[in-house]
């Protein structure tokens, strides 16, 4: 339920999902009437829950690939902000439909650049650092150009990120729309999806259950781990920032761990006795990513401040959290039955 | 006017264009039964003169970004190729509406890809050697991955047609579609549009009409220049061919010169005394571009036959026509003024 008084609003497609769900209750904090329009495709509908409860808080279901919601149309004028986070981002979710991920980036941010357009909205989209596909260059700086496989099966995602930023730089240029464009690198934290695939859940919940840990690949290759509150801070003061708007912006952690370090520092939190099964790496997966965060310092003053340690545990103790309410779950339904 | 006993159909999306007007003259050539779909945003409505004569032809206007025509979906089960040219090719032409470029690259594509599923034709997609960018290796193999500035001006032509790549071999991995990609290098020939900027061009009609000619740069940036029916023996060849249509091929000459060679060979032909005026260089304009043609030598047992002094004399030839009918058209104006 909005208020009666016409106030600003803040368009947040995408908003139901892991990152999108931090940043709707970030925009709350700071007192924002915040509009989340998600297809649920990979949002896990407990994120919503908290926000619901918060009266300048609306959810509307919607797939930004068809045109939007008449709701959101018709108070475009209103419209100040637009984040743009939807789209699946981890291998197994947006390999699931490939076309519906490449759609989902072009004509989705399409969409959402029009209602930019239409509305006089400031246009946030998070690109990624998967834009720098396997990188030659170490660390990754923003015009860096990338060595990404246009033919692979993860190019519905980069290129689909890669055609979104170039949209948004065309409607910069032709004075359509002002946009920001943040280039995010890996990311983790309470509400990911257990089911992602991706390494701090895998290893996380791995721990957690006393499953074999899986490791892909020989564990020397690095990632850099951003904790969800740094990056959304990150989000929303290159949002605020005067910045031209003419360049993207890495978000992420320049610190890089192997994924051997970071599964010594999940069974530092979680002890596990389990073996460690290493497979093969996939099809064209990056054997190394960090982030030159030079100029988020400089335009932004934004940095990370969460130490891996500390947002490993928080991160563990949400998971331990959600599979206690599974496990509940599961001894309702065998007493049920 | 398609005879009565429902023969199988060849479309080509894109057909009116340069490339695409003599790909159809070769289909019909050859005894296919041709449907053109084009948006005529470029395309010189000359060149579907001869084209209509021919009974086998038939002309259906539409933008491959909307939904495809009634009268092509409800022919699909007879559609057994569909060649999809159709986006705007030279810088001036798909910079002026990027977010058209960018969506005839995707949406498009999605469309025709979809048209091939339902109907089981096979799909070939012109892709471009512009996937390359300002390339670092030379010449480029179809496995170098590019050196493509994903947010500047030329990124909606290069970045959609990487994103039209990614969909098509989507497609394939998934079974929906049977796909064939060709990376296009620079072609020339009769039917190229006289302002679409592109050297060739460019350089023969300054010498026909005595104007400054003009080079970009100091004119030791490269290109390899390939005759068109040249490249539209190879188009057919590929889409014929029984490679299993998982890796792009590039098709284009690989005999390199630089821009002042062309002037030179221009300049034979035409003789002018106009000066020549030396330009910045435009923004991301690749300095070198060279195809690696190995793969279509081995796999198609292809590689262009025209000389460049016989193709370029074709053309200026050709292009002398196209000036004495505008010269008469003016005259006609004036005349009737």
């Amino acid at each position: 339920m909005m208020r009666a008084d016409n106030p600003k609003l803040t368009l947040v497609a995408g908003g139901a999902g892991f990152i999108g769900s931090h940043l709707c209750q970030a925009l709350l904090d700071r007192g924002d009437h915040v509009i989340c329009l998600d297809n649920l495709q990979t949002a896990n509908p407990d994120n919503l829950g908290e926000l619901e409860r918060n009266p300048r808080f609306e959810f509307v279901e919607g797939d930004v690939i068809q045109p939007l919601p008449p709701g959101i149309i018709a108070r475009a004028g209103r419209i100040r902000r637009i984040y743009n986070l939807a789209c699946a981002a981890s291998p197994p979710h947006y390999q699931a439909d490939p076309e519906h991920t490449m759609l989902t980036n072009v004509i989705g941010t399409d969409h959402l650049l029009r209602l930019a357009e239409m509305s006089g909205a400031r246009f946030l989209l998070t690109s990624t650092s998967e834009v720098y596909g396997d990188p030659e260059m170490h660390p990754q700086r923003e015009d860096y150009r990338g060595w990404v496989n246009c033919t692979g099966p993860r190019a519905c995602y980069d290129e689909g990120k890669r055609a979104a930023e170039a949209m948004a730089f065309d409607f910069a240029r032709m004075n359509r729309a002002e946009i920001r464009v943040a280039r995010i690198f890996n990311t983790y934290g309470p509400h990911m999806n257990p089911d992602d695939g991706r390494v701090v859940s895998n290893l996380i919940c791995q721990a957690l259950t006393g499953s074999p840990i899986t490791l892909y690949g020989d564990g020397s290759q690095t990632r850099s781990f951003c904790y969800v509150t740094d990056m959304v801070e990150g989000l929303m003061r290159l949002m605020e920032s005067d910045i031209d708007g003419r360049e993207p912006v890495n978000l992420g952690n320049p610190e890089e761990f192997t994924i051997s370090v970071l599964l010594e520092v999940v069974r530092d939190i979680i002890p596990t006795r389990a073996a460690v099964q290493y497979l093969a790496l996939p099809i064209d997966d990056p054997r190394r990513r960090k982030p030159d965060i030079g100029r988020a310092r400089l335009l932004l003053r934004w940095e990370p401040q969460t130490p891996l340690a500390a947002g490993i545990a928080k991160t563990a103790a949400w998971f331990a959290g959600q599979l206690d309410t599974e496990k509940l779950r599961i001894k309702e339904r065998v007493i049920a039955a």
